[in-house]
């Protein structure tokens, strides 16, 4: 792993966990026994880091999710594993992550939030046409709708006024969002796998 | 019927028919035989005259609702019932209907609408835990969270930039998410009265 990974990896981490405001690149230096100066060589600033943080995640997540749909028996399978995973990891980020990324990054927010929305939307639609395919999701649902308004819901989640952080954990948000939907757009046959699922 | 509750019915009926901006206080007041006069010393303006027209639409919802919730056999079928209704109410509606309330009385339409998402959100409310009680909804799902994001997805059917009136109805996603919504929450007893239910 270069230098560049080893440093994307650990301030993903730090951030993940204590927010990006209190982590420096001072820490991250320390952190990874390197100097300031080679962090600045490589990242012009937090701005830039924190993109290529998420733009590393989202790759990550993209790999997963080919992984989840090989090893599954069918899409709700996936679909469930999908949501388990994702329950996972959002209890293990803090809610400063998401709130010091708006205040602080709003720009790097609000477009790597956008693209992120786009493979939502992507994903959503493809799990959706297979699980009609085999026969586990209701064929009367309007593909495009409920793929539309499943983004939005993936929306609120962060929306910190609806759902004041310390009041809320975002993945408790998410679970009643993800398990209501593939719920309500299951068939009976899609139920019973649904119903012997363990998360 | 007095001539107030008679002009009040009137523009309803034309402005949900054919939107707010062409229908002017004078074709009311034809369209009643009364002088424009009249119209003008019970309203003094148009946001007044739509103002008066949603609040009576809610007061009639408000007892339609009792009214279904006192003939249902359970709070599912109450659930559906009130769903059929309000897909038979929102096709009725012309999309300019909206539209006009949006662009040419934002001030009524903002106020309003937050009271009817209030109203909204007291509803599910109601229907979910009524729901739990008789078995027929999951215990298990978080009600002040699935109440939030409910009242969120009927904002949602009003979002013409998500969803382009000339592309979709609102009947179309206001059925997609409450019958995704009522299946998601609902026990397998409860789905089995979901299954039985004719539209």
């Amino acid at each position: 792993m270069d230098t560049k990974e080893r440093i994307i990896i650990e301030s993903l981490k730090l951030f993940m966990r204590f927010g990006i405001r209190s982590i420096t690149m001072d820490t991250i230096a320390e952190s990874l026994g390197i100097s300031k100066r080679t962090v600045y060589e490589l990242f012009k600033n937090k701005d830039e880091l924190l993109e290529s943080c998420i733009v590393s995640r989202m790759i990550e997540e993209e790999k997963n999710n080919a992984e989840i749909m090989k090893n599954s028996a069918n899409i709700i399978e996936a679909f469930l594993t999908h949501i388990k995973r994702s329950i996972n990891l959002m209890s293990s980020i803090s809610p400063m992550f998401f709130h010091d990324a708006r205040k602080y990054h709003p720009e790097v927010f609000r477009c790597k939030g956008k693209e992120r929305e786009e493979k939502d939307y992507d994903m959503i639609v493809e799990y959706i046409n297979t699980g009609k395919q085999e026969g586990f999701i209701r064929q009367e649902i309007n593909v495009d709708i409920i793929a539309k308004l499943m983004k939005e819901q993936f929306k609120i989640i962060g929306n910190d006024e609806l759902f004041p952080p310390d009041h809320y954990s975002k993945s408790e948000i998410f679970e009643n969002i993800a398990i209501n939907f593939i719920r309500g757009i299951a068939t009976d046959e899609g139920l019973k796998i649904i119903n012997k699922f363990e998360f």
